[in-house]
């Protein structure tokens, strides 16, 4: 009997979480949390009970999608060129990204409810910007939170299908990662600007 | 009488036209025509007969910021130096379509009711972006969904206030006409992707 009732609890766990992923990745982050538990057939305190906060449904619904960043990020610290690591990384996000708006809502918010993984993915982040610069690869006055900006600006973008939206996001990184190069004639940037995301 | 209906008529069709430019603004082109109907005190049926079509009314609704893009267009042919004109029509776009997302949805959307006046400032973009080519400052692979594409970013970016919104998009313009550069030494883009947007 207990044994069953834990059953019945684990089930509905993984179709809350597959309800959120679907939901949260088509409709963006602001779905209500009693809809999410309508279509997992649960109440909402059923879902209340397993995730207390909308933030644990989110790490919850897109642990796969952020594993995948921080192996990305992994990957391109692996990299011998720091140039081409960056690149990697940034093209690579860029495309996950595009295919996945709700998860890149979140990636981009704060508070994210993404966590620690989050957190990992951008101090690694961090140090691929500090070899590319020291390799003199990456304009001396980039930011953590231009790497930020672009994912910001990838959501933006909108296609008519999954196929054109990677191939648009393709064409933006390549444009991005151009205007990352050092640009010893060109004008000072503006100022960078503090974008809502707390970890660091 | 009739001048009395009239002046009625006319004074129902400004306010519609005013709540839906504030609702568009805030919260995209979704917003259902009842919705607007209600907050400007008319009933549905009075919407319909002054807009037949939501884009009709979204032209009215957005025709000062179409006609502001015009300008800046038209500025941007008036500047001697082709690159120049090229760069500041970018960054005056990025900074107006940034403080205003639904007009900024409305123009990077097909159809985007906006009408004869987009097509205008579209074949102004051309000019500009075939002057700037012919000077050999322009990349050669740059083309119009290019525009398209950064206008589309532009939406994407989030920020704490107006303030900082516009500054956002000032470094993001800033790092995307570092892009539209030519890039000897570069790989070759990524093909363009057909956006959904008409008018040529």
């Amino acid at each position: 009997m207990a044994a069953q009732l834990r059953a019945d609890a684990r089930d509905n766990r993984e179709r809350i979480v597959e309800v959120a992923r679907v939901m949260f990745a088509r409709d963006g982050l602001d779905v209500p949390i009693r809809e999410i538990a309508r279509r997992a057939s649960v109440g909402p305190a059923t879902v209340y009970r397993h995730f207390p906060t909308k933030e644990a449904l989110l790490t919850a619904a897109f642990a796969d999608e952020m594993a995948l960043c921080s192996d990305i990020v992994e990957e391109g610290l692996a990299v011998c060129d720091p140039w081409d690591g960056f690149a990697f990384v940034i093209a690579r996000l860029l495309e996950v990204h595009a295919l996945n708006r709700g998860f890149s809502r979140a990636f981009t918010s704060e508070p994210a409810g993404l966590g620690a993984e989050r957190d990992r993915s951008l101090r690694g982040m961090l140090e691929l910007i500090r070899r590319a610069k020291d390799a003199g690869a990456l304009r001396a006055d980039f930011v953590l939170e231009d790497a930020i900006l672009v994912l910001m600006a990838n959501e933006g973008i909108r296609a008519d299908s999954p196929q054109q939206q990677a191939a648009a996001s393709r064409r933006f990184a390549a444009l991005m990662l151009q205007s990352f190069r050092p640009d010893p004639g060109g004008a000072p940037l503006p100022p960078p600007v503090r974008l809502p995301l707390a970890a660091r």
